[in-house]
């Protein structure tokens, strides 16, 4: 056993020995290997496997995530919603889905992607067939100010077509989508905290995006050689959500950070070696952590240092090595960690970053301050900035924290969380073998990806739960057939030891998620009239109005009719209908369904919504409520007459 | 305080004196206050509401919805996934939700209508586009072998395009999808126990479906004359999913039930008026539950005794009142029941079918042995076959059972579900005003309409548990903007007082449910190769094969690579795609997502599934495995590379 594996041992305990690099063959099969070993079999469902099952804080302890009926939830979750497309809304502790926000992929309940003022919002193409139906949502972050969330905005990403979306949080919904240029697999996304020059701007006014892989730029040739391709990292008004700028890097972007006073960003890299098949991407020991000096990228736009790609007007700075290698003007620092990190993560006490290895057992630690000494020629490599490196496990991938010195970080292969303690670890770093930075382990089931503690990622950090996303569930669930469940465990975190409190199944794949406490929120459950310029305020102003071939229906629903009993129109009539719900009262949502025109959609308290169709059958179409709103809610319909 | 009203007073608790028919505007007014009365701001989530707390079943006793980490559910649940067009499984006491299956509406984790196997099942319109991607779906039931679920099937419907989905339960997919001819608002749905003639077939052959909306036949005249307009109760075979045959009706039909000896089926009908506007549909004191005599109908149709409708070929026998005045040749039979009845199920005796009044606070027991008796001519009315109507409280919807005598009907103008003796109110009814058939009754939150018992609809009612789908849920939750979700509670029936465990937020809208024992289920968790014809079972058949401009991908995956790691085409190309997932660990699922083509599909263990696309791009496009699959899942990507 080495030194360095001695040292870690005390930290570890015990299999540290085999927690070395990996070269690729001994990955691909160990990892494969790892889930094969520990999948149990659940194709009979007669025994219960209570492994997990929580061990009592004490004689007394109730489990916090089983609520009272009627008891609230004391925390939000905003979960990505993974292919699903859209942001999931949770109540914390008990893990109880409340809402879906549909964003990237139609939503056939609340007419998204059916209704015009939805497709606006998805994109069309020149026939008005939405551009996208499918979506992989990875990332949910949320608008900052001072450092806590403020309710205004999240945000979540689209990796297949490199879309970004953004969520009102009043109403809970999605206002706009951009699709970013020149990029492809658009995977890391973070808000930053402040103005990097600005203190007066002390929340959020970029949105800053990770492109994943290299592709030519524009991307419309079709060559091999993959020195040609390039990744680009993005940065979006939060407001207008315009693409401000974007960084041509050497190699990719995977996850992204960004620090509390603004001056910078970062990307985790684990493909520095800009490979083009798996083994390629893994062939380095060390990758990266590329930080941004963002007041810099700034001045360089400014002073039009740029050029564009493509269709694209958006100004595209040079982060490349080769154009930065004077820290004192460098837009861009590359901090090298082990081998094909994956996440990175910002400490709550503003002070570091951290990159876990994935492929390496480590996490590395790399404070703040010292990168921007390096932007200021203080020090002569950014690596300098690294203020630990230490084992935590194996496939070390995203990392949580408590508010009071401790990190959480999933270890992938060894199905665990490991809690450990960043001051600690950097002492040990620094060289004292006494520092036990270990503080806990638990298995967690299994094989996690990312995982996040409440107020993790604010100042506010008050490391109550902790959320792990695993990617297998295996025999945790009753079986369902082939496609698992990933499995949501929720762990108390709030004394020394983790205790896992709950199981929930999950359809994957949520990857991220954020936990914050309720009163951060202030949804508003009606909406104003006046915020739909096509609202019909007066059932009497409801008609139907003729003009050529095309035919704009008016209606508004109060329950248990819609204000037209029946309306003709004729057949090939281009027909927009506009619904107008007049019912105010809280939760008294209509439904408005047409048969065999492919319509359905809501309007909620005082919303308008419209839909637009060719009027190409003729015949009886009775027009329903379909969410349910009263006692005669099943009577409530009208009469569409298509006269040939 | 008249007679009746005393009479009722022993089982209902003091308010029965407003419990008289409903005449339209009092209806609309009162049902509509009652809705505004009960709404409590959720404005601020400040505060807790806990008044629908669960009060202990003794001082020792535990919530039984709480399972512990690991700890398996003991009952599967089917439910309606509402506009979600899927059918979701959940697993129960917990309330978890285990995965979805889609049906009508695409899914763009599954790849569903977007794979050409799951398009096949949907159904395209003649540019190879999904025909419909919106569905209403209602109502959830599962195959039956000798009165009990066999785990070979399970169909939901979509009320919006009159079309039914089949599930099957080894494999958790939707197979088949069958549109209803000249239907529209397919409504109720209930498969059969038995054959009426041949003893030997005990389980299910035939799906019976319920046709809401009356339009004319066929329906390509926009004629507003609602003479003209009829509704027609359908029979689909269930194992070709072929429609078998038709029946004329007066009237419309609303929900389903089917007898355990397989002689009868009925619909309740809520607007015998055949009005057109909701004054018009209630304003009859009475309506009807109508039955079908299986036997003798499908004697007709091999008579030749039907008729067609527009390009359908479905025999369509004649169920109306002036066809069928002789019981003794009669194929249908009307039963009266009160005012907008909603909501007819089938006892677990097999004696009888119960009917809800919703516009009259009553509910109407009819024995089925008395149908019986009335096609044979023993009986001069069918209302004699009436042998309870009692009072049950305001809005009664749909009734579940315990096994043990006692039905549970959802009073949705209330928020209640009332427990009531069946037998007691036989007894009530006949006279004996002694009987107390009122047993108990519960607060739900809010105004509740379906709701199911654990193994309620088949002979082995288990009387354990009861899961109430409240259409609101105003202030049992935090507030998540202005869509709510629904509210679904828990609740222990297996003592004498029904005891509120949990409370569960559901996405709009569920309608209705199945909960069974989790040993009537033994799902599959791997694929066989076998069963998929474009399987390309050795990597090595990997390639490209191009056939002027259409060209076949075949490609295989094991984690974490794809077979080919980059393939060409050219532009303008037609590519079929054809992806066999090798990796046959359980749970060992990957992704396929095509960037800016619209593609993402899953392949679980063993499946086999393609995609076909024009490439219409020119440029490089990292195909990528999308759903979690390896520590190298990241970098398990293919490129294609379309050449211009």
């Amino acid at each position: 056993m080495s030194e360095q594996d001695k040292k870690n041992e005390s930290n570890g305990g015990g299999v540290l020995a085999r927690r070395r690099f990996m070269n690729s063959a001994a990955l691909a099969g160990l990892s494969l290997g790892a889930i094969a070993c520990t999948d149990k079999s659940a194709s009979s469902a007669a025994a219960p496997a209570a492994s997990g099952a929580a061990p009592a804080h004490g004689a007394a302890a109730a489990n916090a995530s089983h609520l009272k009926p009627g008891e609230l939830d004391t925390y939000y979750g905003l979960w990505s919603g993974g292919h699903t497309g859209d942001m999931r809304v949770l109540g914390l502790p008990s893990g109880r889905e409340i809402t879906r926000i549909p964003c990237f992929v139609p939503d056939a309940l609340v007419g998204w992607g059916i209704t015009n003022e939805s497709k606006k919002v998805m994109g069309t193409k020149a026939d008005g067939s939405l551009k996208y139906t499918v979506a992989d949502t990875h990332h949910t972050h949320a608008s900052y100010k001072d450092g806590n969330y403020d309710g205004r905005y999240a945000w979540i990403n689209d990796k297949i077509n490199s879309r970004i979306a953004r969520i009102r949080l009043d109403y809970f919904v999605c206002d706009k989508i951009t699709e970013l240029p020149n990029v492809q697999g658009f995977h890391g996304i973070f808000p930053d905290k402040a103005d990097p020059v600005d203190p007066k701007i002390n929340y959020t006014t970029r949105v800053f995006c990770g492109g994943e892989f290299a592709v030519p730029l524009p991307n419309t040739v079709g060559t091999e050689d993959s020195t040609k391709y390039h990744s680009l990292f993005t940065c979006v008004d939060a407001e207008s959500m315009e693409v401000r700028w974007q960084v041509l890097i050497d190699g990719n972007c995977d996850l992204t950070a960004t620090s509390y006073d603004g001056k910078l960003a970062a990307t985790n890299q684990y493909n520095t070696e800009m490979g083009a098949h798996y083994e390629d991407m893994m062939s380095a020991e060390r990758d990266a952590c590329l930080f941004f000096n963002i007041a810099r990228i700034e001045e360089a736009v400014k002073a039009g240092k740029f050029k564009t790609y493509g269709d694209s007007k958006v100004p595209v700075v040079d982060g490349t090595h080769a154009a930065n290698k004077d820290p004192k003007t460098a837009l861009t620092a590359y901090v090298s960690v082990p081998k094909n990190p994956h996440g990175v993560n910002a400490s709550p006490d503003a002070k570091y970053f951290i990159c876990a290895g994935k492929l390496s057992p480590t996490g590395t630690v790399i404070e703040l301050a010292k990168v921007l000494d390096y932007f200021d020629g203080k020090l002569d490599s950014p690596d300098k900035a690294i203020v630990a490196e230490v084992e935590l496990g194996l496939g070390p991938l995203h990392t949580a924290f408590d508010g009071r010195g401790n990190a959480y970080t999933t270890l992938f292969l060894d199905s665990q969380v490991v809690k450990w303690n960043v001051e600690a670890a950097i002492k040990f770093h620094a060289g004292d073998k006494s520092a036990k930075y270990v503080v806990d382990r638990i298995d967690v089931q299994y094989q996690p990806g990312h995982l996040n503690a409440s107020q993790s990622e604010t100042r506010a950090a008050d490391g109550k739960y902790l959320a792990v996303g695993c990617k297998f569930s295996k025999d945790r669930f009753l079986p369902v057939g082939p496609l698992h469940p990933e499995n949501e465990q929720f762990i108390d975190i709030s004394g020394d030891k983790m205790v896992l409190l709950a199981d929930h199944p999950v359809r994957g794949e949520p990857h991220d998620f954020i936990i914050f406490k309720r009163d951060l929120l202030k949804p508003k459950q009606v909406y104003n009239l006046d915020e739909f310029p096509l609202a019909t305020k007066d059932p009497k102003d409801s008609g139907v109005v003729r003009n050529g071939k095309k035919v704009t229906v008016r209606l508004t629903s109060q329950a248990p009719s819609f204000s037209l009993r029946e309306f003709k129109v004729k057949k090939g009539d281009e027909v927009t209908l506009i619904l107008t719900n007049l019912d105010k009262i809280e939760d008294l949502t209509h439904g408005f369904a047409i048969p065999k025109y492919n319509v359905n959609f809501i309007v909620n308290p005082l919303e308008t919504a419209s839909v637009t169709f060719i009027a190409d059958k003729p015949g009886v179409y009775w027009c329903y409520c379909t969410h349910f709103c009263h006692a005669l809610h099943l009577e409530m319909r009208t009469r569409m007459i298509v006269e040939a």
